[in-house]
């Protein structure tokens, strides 16, 4: 017979991977927001991150309940904690998607810059980073999380280029500077969604074998 | 008598007041870093760093025992989740102002802009909202805690003035293009620290009265 508190965490799983298929969506139409120019797709995030806060008030809500009511102890406590951390994380890259979506409806009304640069190469990566670091979470796979942190370092090197790439043109062209801050900000916070993907994926390796890797590497 | 759970968040509460001034230390250092045109402060900012992390770590510990031995209900169990979610926003703004230092330490290796803008003063407001955050959070003051999300308006609003201006400056002189994108950015980091401290001033008003009013503001 299923434990209670495995239904219940059942439960929780389902709400949290719903709000992560929520972040992809929401970064997927503030990229596509961005290359196919289309003003609707910002819209469309500012939607999807309602609901994105709705789910986090319900999670919360949740644990403070199944705190209550199960007084989990060991790995079930562990991992309710992790998930109400693994909660505040989802619900800032809804904020982060926002900004984009702020930064981006800016850049549309400036003449467009080469291609974007790499924004929708980091977007890309961004999205892959919540799906597997989710993923690796609820199955504890150390080897799917770890990956998730030598994504994280891809997104890293892709943001610097875009920034070295972006100021170069800047200095070259005056009239680019505005359009090029946007894609810089846009490029930050696609930094920092990243940076909450790894530290879901930090939470599978805590949870998966009770080695805490968030101080290891420092985030910059 | 005091009951057993108060004397065990009394100690909560100081190791978190103690994260709160070291993170306060930090973003002093990082400010003066740039000030002072001294690199020394911002080897410090890192120092405090280290400690506002192992304090992460300590906290969590600390939170995850408590959950187990006392299984707190009601109030206490509200206090001590805000305490897990506090503590992860002290630690995300260790990682701000040690973003701010490297910034701060590319800063110095180019020519100086005009007075810094108003970074200094954008700083003084964060450390202000820090303080006062936590001390909202601890007395349960929601008229404190209200003060704080009307200084992060404040904050907001200089680091639109900070991005203006130092996009206009751009565009007139593209020699100060790599000195200013290294102002935006802190200028962006400090905002990011007034939003985590205005997480921790609304987690305040959620204990206070259980109203929750974390997303009646959209944050960006």
């Amino acid at each position: 017979m299923e434990r209670h508190f495995d239904q219940e965490f059942s439960k929780l799983k389902d709400k949290i991977l719903e709000m992560g298929n929520h972040v992809q969506a929401a970064v997927d139409l503030a990229i596509r927001g961005l290359t196919e120019r289309n003003t609707d797709h910002f819209a469309q995030v500012h939607e999807i991150e309602k609901n994105i806060n709705l789910a986090h008030l319900d999670v919360d809500k949740f644990c403070i309940r199944l705190f209550a009511r199960q007084s989990p102890l060991g790995a079930d406590l562990r991992l309710v904690f992790s998930v109400v951390k693994i909660n505040a994380d989802l619900e800032r890259m809804g904020d982060q998607a926002v900004n984009i979506a702020y930064n981006g409806k800016d850049y549309l009304t400036r003449p467009p810059i080469k291609e974007l640069v790499d924004l929708p190469k980091m977007g890309e990566e961004v999205k892959t980073m919540v799906r597997d670091a989710l993923a690796a979470f609820f199955t504890l796979d150390v080897e799917q999380a770890k990956k998730v942190l030598m994504n994280d370092d891809v997104v890293d090197e892709l943001k610097n280029k875009i920034f070295n790439e972006l100021s170069s043109m800047m200095k070259a062209n005056p009239a680019v500077v505005d359009g090029a801050l946007d894609l810089i900000l846009i490029a930050r916070n696609l930094e920092r969604l990243g940076d909450h993907a790894t530290n879901i994926a930090e939470a599978a390796i805590f949870d998966a074998n009770g080695e805490d890797v968030r101080h290891g590497k420092d985030k910059t």
